[in-house]
């Protein structure tokens, strides 16, 4: 396997960010094995990008493997992991999925459920590039951190 | 197998009541060949009690199947039902497990994470007796009641 990436630059801004970061400490902590030692940042992220024409080569029915759901409980470990640096609050994830790959993400920050999504096709799950990536990260950051600061008391519970 | 219980009395009074009906109803619910058609109210809570002397038994490590897992699900749909009854808002049960019986069961109003239970070693999952079982409903019941009457903004998100 090559070591570099073709999906992402090895130079894309967004691998400076602390999203990118926080993803890379995720996946390091999964890999048990060392196997992403030599890799570079691209490299190791690469799995995360799915682009349209990949995504079609994927049928549409299909069971979600182990390190796909290891990929989608890495991504909300690391926004989990980001809201809590802002509110300085315990921020705990929870994935629930069916084997079919239908499911729901959450994350709550004390009584409050500050992220909430409805999965599907899990076995497809991907974005289209890195910044795509960072978008739906920053969104889920934003709302949650908004729904923290209206219910401060909730999120202290 | 008899259709009477030797655990539960067929005239206890926990039977006659909204959790045990809901209970009732969530075991219909998962019995898609029938079998509870003859069973008696207390043959099909039966299960969900476990003596000291019945969980001695059992060894203290081992993976829950899948029987005690829906079992489980059974009971935190029922508290889910009960709670959505009294406040008129959806809650919605969330039960996430290892596959060594340890995890988390969460139940949530809009934004409002209302009953919030650790779980460990959900293969020896049960209740000493039904009234104990319905005492532990009961409390869930009301700290959740509690809490969506405090934070009702929250609940209605």
């Amino acid at each position: 396997m090559s070591e570099t990436s073709t999906l992402i630059a090895a130079d894309d801004p967004v691998l400076g960010t602390d999203f990118a970061t926080e993803m890379l400490r995720q996946m390091r902590a999964m890999d048990s094995y060392g196997t992403y030692d030599t890799y570079t940042p691209a490299k190791i992220l690469e799995p995360f990008i799915l682009t349209k024409a990949m995504k079609r080569e994927i049928p549409i029915i299909g069971d979600p493997d182990e390190i796909t759901i290891a990929r989608v409980k890495a991504f909300y470990n690391a926004i989990a992991a980001l809201i809590e640096k802002e509110c300085k609050l315990m921020a705990v994830p929870m994935l629930n999925l069916t084997h079919e790959g239908f499911g729901r993400a959450i994350i709550t920050v004390g009584k409050l459920v500050v992220a909430d999504r409805t999965l599907r096709d899990v076995h497809r799950f991907g974005f289209e590039s890195l910044s795509k990536m960072k978008d739906e990260a920053d969104k889920l950051l934003s709302v949650a951190l908004t729904l923290i600061g209206e219910h401060a008391a909730v999120a202290g519970l």
